[in-house]
């Protein structure tokens, strides 16, 4: 696709891969790459195969760097509003500003480059362009290895004062566990609610056989796909009871249950939820991997 | 005092009476007062009280009502952006906008009244000029009666979806109770934690029996204080979890028990929270009953 005359980055860093899109002046994604995520070195070749992808991209559209409206990218770890990392450890990285060390390496203004941490940056993105569209304010829980979150609020992700808002799988209210979680806490939402938790309580390899045995009918793990739905819909009202956002978003692997899970959240959400929030919407996530480039994209796009 | 040459007026409805205050250009309260809260006809006369409040320090201060910056007001109910409320029903009010009405009562721009819901503004008071002051975000918890809260990050309150954000009363995680709440659920913190849920715990007659029991050694009374702390501090690290702000503050009669609870409160916390936010800050209220007023006067002070 050809671009007009304008071009944003939406650059979301896993551990693994980095997840590479480039957005129009519209908002709209106009092409995307994966990268991997060269760790050794303290991740310090990360930044320098960013700049390398926006070079190429910004060639193959016959653009110049000029024509860059900005870059936003999305971190595993907290990030300060100045754009200082606080040690992504699944980066090998330590504490540095990011737009600084980007612009190091490429000719891109400053005050052009965003950061955020990668939960939010995806809810971020779901509230733009996916599950989350038109809400005012959302909360999104991703249900994957483990249980993260984020929250967005008049478009604004909320980061808290340790950048560990929405950190709502270490909200401790679940009373009967006799295991640690990986925070060293107990007590966890995700304990019992991420994909791991899932498995472990249905005695399954994983999260996705739990689902299937209970679709196809198995009592057991029909009981265990209930227990793990009113987790879920008691940390959504309690959740509700502080940020009381008009919707929440669930994304992540687990979310690929679909209705047959959300229908069971709701419920015990309805139940539990102070009255006033009893009508929050549920919704499914719907933009997948792409999620934190939409988001990272967003927090240079600020004209909608 | 004698003014300067502008006044705010910060204005705090509640059930039984209005706590008037008025403040100088430099956000100094300059003088209070109470008036009673007349809620017979729909409460149709309380807007009139206040505006005939407002003329009345005007006229004594030789100013005239083009010198009023602003008039900010605190009501207890759910407030939308426009400042319509939905049912105050402790003041027999329906639905209606509060600044529009209040303009019908005196001479005063529209765009100089804000309105927010009670708690929420008396966050602000104390995030403004009281326990709050110097920290970018607080949640606030007041126990009395019943258990509310107000979350203020950055300046400005978070209302939420319903205007029901920081309802950390009603967030439901105490799995063992088996009497219900007074919105209708069961297993809120409000149950256990507010003066009439000790009072209960404790077999006494009101909370602060409890408290003077236990500081004298009742070891039945000090299991009691105990187990509130746990309670509070659980469910102040599950605020943490969704919103992280740098620092709770505890208001309300509860608080007065000082140090002696917050201690408590804060070792049950650093035990619950994750780890990141282990040390966001607890302390106590210092406003009082004033701090809707200041609340009420910052909705419209916004100089810093």
């Amino acid at each position: 696709m050809k671009m007009t005359n304008k071009i944003i980055f939406g650059i979301d860093i896993g551990g693994t891969t980095i997840k590479c899109g480039y957005f129009d002046d519209k908002g709209n994604m106009a092409g995307k790459d994966e990268i991997p995520t060269r760790k050794e070195n303290g991740g310090q070749l990360i930044l320098a195969d960013v700049a390398d992808y926006i070079r190429r991209i910004v060639d193959e559209q016959g653009l110049s760097l000029s024509d860059v409206m900005g870059v936003g990218i999305g971190v595993p770890g907290s990030v300060r509003d100045d754009g200082t990392v606080n040690k992504c450890v699944n980066l090998g990285w330590g504490v540095f500003n990011v737009p600084e060390a980007l612009a190091k390496h490429i000719d891109i203004p400053l005050e052009n480059i965003a950061v955020g941490n990668d939960a939010n940056v995806a809810a971020l993105g779901e509230y733009w362009k996916g599950g989350g569209k038109g809400y005012s304010s959302i909360m999104m829980i991703t249900i994957g290895t483990g249980v993260g979150g984020g929250l967005i609020i008049n478009g604004k992700p909320v980061n808290g004062y340790n950048g560990a808002a929405a950190e709502i799988g270490h909200i401790p209210f679940v009373d009967d566990l006799d295991f640690p979680c990986t925070c060293g806490k107990t007590g966890c939402l995700e304990q019992v609610a991420s994909a791991t938790g899932i498995a472990r309580m249905g005695g399954r390899k994983n999260a996705k056989e739990v689902f299937d045995a209970a679709l196809a009918g198995d009592k057991d793990m029909e009981a265990v796909v209930e227990k793990v739905s009113m987790y879920l819909g008691k940390a959504l009202a309690i959740a509700a009871g502080i940020a009381d956002p008009e919707c929440f978003i669930i994304g992540g692997g687990v979310s690929a249950a679909g209705e047959y899970l959300l229908e069971k959240i709701r419920k015990y959400y309805r139940e539990y939820a102070f009255h006033p929030s009893r009508d929050n919407k549920i919704v499914k996530a719907t933009l997948g991997n792409d999620a934190g480039m939409y988001g990272a994209a967003r927090l240079i796009y600020k004209a909608d």
